[in-house]
Parts: structure tokens; sequence; C-alpha cells
């Protein structure tokens, strides 16, 4: 089983995945917890340069995050879930539909196309979407991407609502200005 | 106008883009010389990791070209066309194609679909294909790509002359077996 949470920054999705992922350890669950950009030595490398690198092109960002998950799959995701692993990623596919299709104007069907190609067509099983009004958000980075203004993490928000409904049998849509225990019973039902 | 060279390593690809640019300027025309990947300060960086980083599979790899070359083309190349330069690229989508479609065995028109996403649709208005047998190719380079081995080198080989049959308007086929200046003549004549 693959998993994985989304949203925009301080909505709280990586509390989640943290959560989901001691719980399933508990159980004594072959478990992989992720992140993304990142989770390889090539995705590092590719991290530091979109989050502190120098300036880019919507495709070329685009194309960065294609490349670190492409190699995310290869390595480390297809891998875990041959051997039976469930695999916990915080971000996934959807961040860059979100980001970059949405927020960036480069086209959601695109921008699938893109990633689609990098991971072999890999999606989740289930992507829990957290949604949280911009005004509400904990902010807690302030990277190159994360320095945007308060329009880009609207029209990031916007993306994100959009994919729900895109996406209504993989994307669940979680009301993330709840208290966490009660977010994480809810994502324990959805899994169940 | 937008030209570019492609070739196995030791083609003589480089020597003939540097005649065209030299010959171009002496005329007194507004001439960019380029090589992939690079070009842009982002684009560097990303040559780093494709010449000597960490081992990636060859998804990540096909990425990671294709954002060094959008950035190349947003922040360079179509402002250089736009300005009613000739721009010479030593080495552009038809590496891509060779390389990873073919000898990586990731497909061509997949991998063109990655490379048009990134680049904006951005094709050279002509692309020589500098056609050696590998055996008589003069290898100048010994970086993560060019270590690959001969069969690896044949499959390019073999890519370059599949893409000259793939895009007969665009690409044309140069025997790269004859003296520099032969070569450049024909190039000379192919684009008056």
């Amino acid at each position: 089983m693959f998993v994985s949470f989304e949203g925009i920054d301080g909505s709280g999705k990586t509390t989640q995945a943290e959560l989901l992922v001691k719980r399933l350890a508990d159980e004594g669950r072959d478990v992989l917890a992720l992140r993304e950009p990142g989770g390889t030595e090539l995705g590092e490398r590719i991290r530091e340069l979109l989050l502190d690198g120098p300036a880019m092109s919507p495709w070329a960002e685009a194309s960065l995050f294609a490349a670190a998950r492409a190699e995310l799959v290869a390595e480390v995701i297809r891998p875990a879930i041959d051997r039976g692993a469930v695999v916990v990623c915080d971000r996934y596919v959807d961040s860059s539909l979100a980001y970059q299709g949405v927020a960036r104007g480069l086209g959601v069907e695109r921008v699938l196309e893109l990633n689609l190609a990098a991971t072999g067509g890999l999606l989740p099983d289930r992507t829990f979407v957290l949604l949280l009004a911009p005004k509400d958000a904990r902010r807690t980075t302030n990277d190159r991407i994360e320095r945007e203004d308060a329009e880009f993490v609207r029209r990031v928000d916007d993306g994100y609502r959009r994919l729900v409904t895109m996406f209504p049998e993989r994307c669940v849509a979680i009301d993330a200005s709840r208290a966490p225990d009660a977010i994480a019973e809810e994502v324990r039902r959805e899994l169940a």
C-alpha cells in the first residue's frame, strides 16, 4: 500500500504522516516514511537546488521535482511496495499538480503527464489532502518556494481543492482545521 | 534561426558547432553559441549532477536533462530568437532521444513528450546529426555517461541513425568520417 499526504505548508500534513507511520509501526507493520523532494542521494542534491538554488523557470522547477521523484520511485518506493511494505509519503505527485500545475499555471494535465512518464505511472492508493484556509496555516519553512506571497499560497490551496474533485477515487479531502487526533482518527477509518 | 549539432562523443560535433559560430560571427551575424547541459546557473548545477553525481535511474536522468533544457530555453534561447539572433547549440533534445530514449530504452516518443512539455515545444529549425562508426570516434570525455561501455555507444549511434529517419524535415545526416572543412562546407550549403 502506498499513501501520500498533501496540503499547503502549515496544514499539518507532516504531523499526520508521522502519526500514521507511528500507528502502523506500533501495529507491527513494515512501514516506510518518506518526504519529498528527497529520500535518495540524488533527491537530496535536487532538493538543495529546488529550495535554495538559483532562480528557475516553472518548467525547470517541475522537471526537477519529477527527476527527484523518478529516483525515489525507482530506488525506494517500488522495492518497498514489492516487498509488501506500507509506504507513507509526505508530498508526492499532487504537490507538483497543485504548485506547478495550478499555482504556476503550467496546467494539471501536462504536469501529470510529465510525472506519469517520470514515475512509470505510479500513483498512491490513497492521498489525504489536508484542506485549510491559508490564513489559518502555521507556516514552518522559509525556502525559495514557500517565500512566495499570500496570493501564491491561495492558488496552491485552490489547486488542492480542484485535485480532490478531479481524482475522487484516490484523493480524500480532510478538514484540517480540527485537532490532530480527530484528523488521525478519520485517516484511520478511511484506511480500514 | 535555431541550429543544433548532434552525435556520439568524438564525432566532431563540437568542432562543427564552433566552425559555424565563427563563420556566422565573421559575417557579422548576431550569433549565440551554447552547449548542453549547461548555459545557465541552474543548468551548470544540473550538469555537475548529471556528469559526476550519484547513480540515478534512466527517468531521473532524462528529467534532469529536461530541467536544464527548460531553463536554457526560458532564460537564453527564446530571448535570443526573439531578438533575431542565430542560436547554435552543441546538443539539444535529440541527445535525450538518442541517449535516454533509445540507448537507455525509455522510448523516443515518451522522452520527446517530456521534452516538448519542458521546452514549450521548441525544436531547432535544423539539426545536423554527425554520423560516425563508434570505432572511429575520438572520445574526449570520461564522465558518468560516457564511461558506459562500447555497446551503449553503439546503441546511441543506432539511436541517432533512427532519428534522422524519424525527423527527415529537421534532421540532416552528416557523414562525419570526412575532414572538418568538408563537413563545414556541407553545413554551409544546407543552411544557405
